[in-house]
């Protein structure tokens, strides 16, 4: 075993070419061990280890700079740079994040989770670097999946304005987390194809010097081009050409379902989760290609995600050309879906809440300005959702809600999700995000409406007196539970209601709960500055009405467990009744 | 007079080449004419007047469809699409817009504003014509500048995954509103240099056929590259090189005063408005760069706008390596801030509220996630600033004031603005925003404190009791004629209070007015929807206190007189003690 002793960088410098092929194998075996009984991101990291050992061997880090781009590739960097504990140890798999960490160590510079973030970020390094008059290597590592998005083309093109050493890792497995789509895949192709000689050269283009590597899982070739480029006076950009899930056939032969993964058996590669009941993905696929072929003019969009909305490679053949994939490009999503929308035709864009973050000013200019009516479906909007500190996705309440026309819904239960996308699909009035609940697949005790263009009517589930409970999209089943303690215990029988809309107050409901009410809360699964439950409490703000606010405090959150934040937030129903105790 | 009887563009189908030409003379004095004496996007429309003949000249809008990128340049395409009047009727200047505006006619498609965005908007009708199966030509028309946008290279990157007719007009006057930055650019030049023959393409690498037009002023050879991409059955780029300012030489020779520019004598091109005044832009730039002098990691960054913080040439000049300009890529301009602070550097990003909207993610991600001690310094986050609904920027409170770990600032003064910018600058714990005021450039008479590191500490201007007004940056002059007005009509005499801060409370502040005050109102130069004053209304919320939150309610703004408006708000000192009469 070599990884036990190499607590850092240096310790590969003295390794034989022998010696660094024995360590990939190892590194190779622990990745495989790791992610087959723990889970994460596996076909991008077995494609990444000849290339990470040798980017360690020829530079000096952390005086040499690595910036790896969306960090689903560092787990071998990682293990070259004092963690190898974490992959070593069974016991320690959870002391290290899965994404690039400058908490966890000084060989890191940035928490990063989102993609195609690494030529800017690192632009900053190298510019800093310039200013300060200071020496070293500056070198962003990026995928060809992540090269299709705006920040990276930015990136780009603007690297070659820093006149100064910025080498830029092309990691080329010719896959994004699905297959790529964008025309620069097919130049990608063309370089590979001529050995990197095609005169016709993205990179080139935009000024960068250009260094191809064949077989970028070959140590010894990828140690001759990097030393090429070490100490370079110029940006340049090395086109490396990656095996995704390299030494795992299984992951070789399906990049795209080993591109993060749960636990798996290593003999067969079948998953080790099985999971029977519904989910929102699969349903908002199947309900979609079913009225698909009812009606031609309907199209699913995604950026890159597909599995968001259920779009399985089988499910995508099906849609054919009322699916499409725009690559890591959110922008350009829900650009075009306004663009869709105003040509007539019935756009879905189906996004993680997280990344819905990547195109705030698209939604607000190219779509809310233009009242066109496409329609986004919003997934993982919630504190049941993803956990790592860059995928929570529960702070885009205050971000879009607060965009002038837009409509965005929060439905409370599976009939109520499926009537509120059908109503948007169809009308062509408004642009209209819904936010998927994240409890579960939760059928309705109650009847849903089938139409929702009368904005902001709240409806009554339940009538009570003194406390009204306002309850939001997820947090519907808390605000159930809360009003029935509420009853047990206090002795009051509460209002219920699902506000239906986050965009907009249902003045009427909220003047005639004066009447009868003393106490409002609100219950929202989100972070509650800027959020839905502060509007009710302004409304409120001159009367006599008292109105607390229930969601998720402004703060950072990572890899938590939802308990503790939930009773650290004060979102028990036995916290909330024991609260309105004290009022009362 | 051609122009008076072009109703329709089908009107100019049988012009002669020499007429065609005499209506481009006419066009242009129209232009120098109108925006001479009213002001306007100027160098950029003479540059297209020829081309956007062309393409009425070949195509048939509406049934083509033109999509116009930032709509800098549609004032030709107003006066062929039945809008001549308001260039040729001085009374009738005002009566279109600046913009693409698709309320005034069926031959424009989107209100657009922001760069960036035509090739993505675009798509979406090439989409929707497909699902359709509709005829027709899909034309987006980019400029070189906003060619460099993320948005942009995304969809130009997409483009060719349409896999139809798509044709993608870039006019290239080898300018943005300052002059280019970014690697594309040599390519732009290469190719022009080649008469478009040279193999490296930009264009070609990402899929697309390519047309170039040597002169992009010449009616003619457009006509005959229109011509030859009419009905294409696939994407294509035609590369046409136009002159900024054509054919007024002030502007030719001064591209970027005259890219928007005020009324100014058409003899000799100097500006009729004089402004003796102090500025916040030219403030900025002569603060920074004296602070450059002495400190060399200070970096200034724009992103395609550095004139927002006074950045004109010289001063450009004089900052050297000091001052960056990444192109209209903000997504770049604030991760390359993150990693500038990362790297130990001091970098100032300036940048208009309406455009920082196209770089959340950034803000959230790759800036705050990492706790990079980097200034952003925001302009026009006021209703006294830009009107065209594109261009409002009051919604930035919501927007990013509610994003985790960033620290936003709202000075209510001159002073307080620089002591802020200073010790932001100085600090290296903070992702720092800062509200520029924009109700003029107002000395304080209150001292100003130079240390914000203990966040959330709001300035009490004045002691009173019962009311106490909560006045937020550029309304804190309001905030004291409310507190003058409540004095003297309802001889109350009111606690005011500079926040200070956007992104938390004072908590022990808001405790303590418990005990004098019965009602706090609060005012902010903002959407009040997920603003400021809603989270102290939220504080309130359990508690007798009586909340009064004042801003601008959440909805489009467009061209609005300022009084209109805050009288509409409820947003004069009046009106608000009238409101505060009725509850005492």
């Amino acid at each position: 075993m070599y990884l036990e002793n190499i607590k850092k960088p240096e310790d590969i410098k003295s390794f034989s070419s022998e010696q660094l092929k024995n360590l990939a194998d190892e590194m190779r075996e622990l990745l495989i061990k790791k992610v087959s009984t723990h889970g994460g991101h596996f076909a991008p990291n077995l494609g990444m280890v000849e290339a990470t050992i040798a980017l360690h061997y020829v530079f000096d880090s952390p005086k040499d700079k690595m910036v790896y781009d969306v960090s689903h590739q560092t787990y071998c960097h990682k293990m070259l740079t004092g963690r190898a504990y974490g992959f070593l140890d069974e016991n320690r798999y959870d002391d290290i994040t899965g994404y690039s960490c400058p908490e966890e160590s000084e060989h890191d510079f940035f928490t990063v989770g989102h993609t195609s973030t690494s030529i800017s970020l690192a632009s900053g390094l190298v510019k800093a670097r310039e200013l300060k008059k200071e020496q070293g290597n500056v070198i962003a590592i990026i995928g060809d999946g992540s090269l299709g998005g705006g920040e990276a083309l930015e990136g780009l093109n603007t690297a070659v304005e820093l006149d100064s050493n910025f080498i830029i890792i092309v990691n080329d497995n010719d896959m994004s987390i699905a297959e790529n789509h964008g025309g620069l895949y097919g130049n990608l192709k063309l370089l590979r194809d001529t050995d990197g000689k095609a005169e016709c050269n993205l990179f080139k283009a935009v000024g960068l010097d250009y260094v191809f590597v064949k077989n970028g899982n070959d140590i010894d070739e990828l140690i001759k081009a990097f030393n090429l480029v070490k100490d370079s006076t110029k940006p340049v950009a090395v086109h490396i050409c990656t095996q995704k899930g390299m030494g795992y056939k299984p992951a070789q032969d399906d990049r795209e379902t080993f591109h993060w993964t749960m636990p798996f058996d290593r003999e067969t590669g079948k998953t080790l989760m099985s999971f029977e009941g519904e989910d929102y993905g699969t349903l908002t696929a199947d309900y979609l290609l079913e009225k698909m072929k009812k009606d031609e003019k309907i199209v699913a969009i995604t950026a890159g995600t597909p599995a968001v909305m259920g779009f399985i490679p089988e499910k995508r053949k099906l849609a054919g050309k009322q699916f499409v994939d725009v690559g890591i490009s959110e922008e350009t999503a829900v650009a075009m879906a306004s663009g869709i929308a105003k040509g007539g035709a019935k756009p879905v864009f189906g996004v993680y809440s997280t990344f819905m973050q990547r195109t705030y000013d698209q939604i607000a200019q190219d779509l809310c300005i233009n009242k066109n009516p496409a329609t986004m479906v919003v997934f993982c909007a919630s504190v049941y959702g993803m956990s790592d500190v860059t995928h929570v996705g529960f702070y885009d309440i205050p971000m879009i809600s607060n965009i002038p026309e837009l409509v965005y819904l929060a439905p409370t239960s599976k009939e109520e999700y499926f009537a509120m996308l059908d109503w948007s699909i169809e009308q062509n009035k408004y642009p209209v995000a819904i936010r998927v609940p994240e409890n579960g697949v939760i059928s309705s005790d109650r009847p849903v409406k089938t139409d929702y263009s009368e904005l902001n009517k709240y409806e009554v589930a339940q009538e009570g007196s003194k406390v009204a409970i306002i309850a939001v999209g997820s947090f519907f089943e808390l605000g159930k539970k809360t009003a029935c303690d509420i009853q047990n215990k206090l002795g009051v029988k509460p209002t219920l209601i699902n506000p239906i809309y986050l965009t907009g107050l249902d003045i009427e409901l909220l003047e005639n709960l004066k009447t009868e009410h003393d106490i409002v809360i609100t219950l929202e699964d989100g972070c509650i500055e800027g959020g839905f439950g502060q509007k009710i409490a302004s409304y409120y703000g001159k009367d006599s009405m008292k109105v607390l606010n229930y969601g998720l405090k402004k703060q950072l959150y990572d890899r938590y467990d939802i308990d503790t934040v939930l009773k650290e937030n004060h979102l028990t129903s036995e916290q909330i009744t024991e609260d309105i105790k004290q009022i009362l």
